[in-house]
Order: structure tokens, then sequence, then C-alpha cells
């Protein structure tokens, strides 16, 4: 399975963006709202991944929740898969717990779902539809 | 700026190793131990990056610390670099603050440095230094 993106939670994206772009050395994508996250988010590549800074776009985000508790940081970790209901659905069969039993639109167009973190140790996992 | 890898912190390595292969559909490195950093770790690919499950081998270990603190997951962001003293000296030069001023010796051989989490909003990035 092929990593996709790793989501990073910021408060403020142009401070972050600043910051990312000049470590890596190129300029980001143009940012995007994702409403079904309340958030805005920009991608930046680094290499064989991409970087997603997401940042709240109102305090009932979960991003919002997360840096209220945790502080802005690591967020979670998105793979590429050919069908995101089947990878959900196999989670459930074997006794994990889903954030999403069903797909929902996520950044760029995707279909995307999430795991919950007690699935995988702790991490947010996200499963990002597409070629 | 390529990525090199994303450290993930797990309490038990053989437990973790078992849920990330799973996942990933294939078997990971031979683990190996970090003396510098008082870790067992094993390295898996995730397609265009690698994950490194770090197991804190000693309560000291800042992987113990980190797991006391925030509970198992998403841990560091390493990046390749060809030298590896040159990053450190940048971040200090432009105030930002370090974990290493020197490099020390990390995973596979190579050649690490950390920079401090407050130097990219709360993400504790790595360097790696080779080809």
């Amino acid at each position: 399975m092929r990593s996709d993106h790793l989501g990073i939670a910021v408060a403020r994206l142009d401070d972050a963006l600043k910051r990312w772009e000049a470590l890596l050395g190129e300029p980001a994508h143009p940012p995007e709202l994702v409403e079904s996250q309340k958030v805005r988010v920009a991608f930046l590549d680094a290499g064989g991944m991409h970087l997603e800074l997401l940042e709240p776009t109102s305090p009932e985000s979960p991003v919002a929740r997360f840096i209220d508790k945790r502080g802005e940081g690591l967020h979670h970790l998105a793979f590429h898969v050919p069908d995101v209901k089947k990878e959900l659905d196999r989670l459930v069969a074997r006794g994990d717990r889903v954030i999403d039993t069903v797909p929902r639109p996520g950044a760029r167009g995707r279909r995307v779902g999430f795991a919950h973190p007690s699935a995988f140790g702790g991490v947010l996992v996200e499963f990002v539809e597409g070629p």
C-alpha cells in the first residue's frame, strides 16, 4: 500500500506555509476548503509523498479540537487505495473501530474515509481513493 | 527536499509490526537497535516513503517519555539531506531551536540530527544524511 500524504494540524496556514515552503524549497499547491472537515488545506510535495497542512475554519472542526487538546503537529497519515469502502469494511470486519463507515468527500475531489486511531496504535489513518 | 520516513512511537514493536504489515501487505525490514535513542526500530516500505516503528528499550528513552506524555502515535518526520550539519546550522542561524547541534549516529548506519519541534510548528523534524 502506498502512502499519499501526511496531515499536519496548523493554527495559521499562512505562517505554516512560509515555514514548510522554506524547508522544502518549493511553493505549495493553492489552498482549498474542505467543508466536510471544516478545514482549509494546502498540499506540498515532499519527494515520494505530500504534506497536507490543515487549518481549522471553525472551533467545531476536528482539527480545532485536536489543536486544543494536543497542540499543532502531526495529525494523520493517508494511504492510496482503490476502494475506500472496502478498506473501512475490512477494518470493521476484524473488530477495529472506524470514524467513517462510508466514504465522504475529501480534498482534491477525492473520496476519503478515516479509521479510528485505536485501529493503528494511536495513528489516525485516512484512506484516499484514486489512481 | 525529499521525505525519508515517518517515525511512529509504539509500546510493543512486535504487536505494531503485525498491524502495519497487515495494512501494507508486506513484511518489515529486520529490527535494529539504535543506542543513541534507546529504541528498537523497524522500517516498512510505504510506497514513496518508509514508516519507522520505534519501541523504547529504556524508560529514559525520548520515545518512552513521548509515549508517557502523549500516548503511542505519530512521532517525527524525517527528510533526506546531503549534509545534516548544514541543515542544523541553517536553523540555528535563523533563530530556531535544534535538539542536535552536531549529527549523531542513527538507524541504518546513517548520520542524523533533530530540529526542535518549535522550529516546525510542533512537528519533530529529523534530517537523515545520505544519497
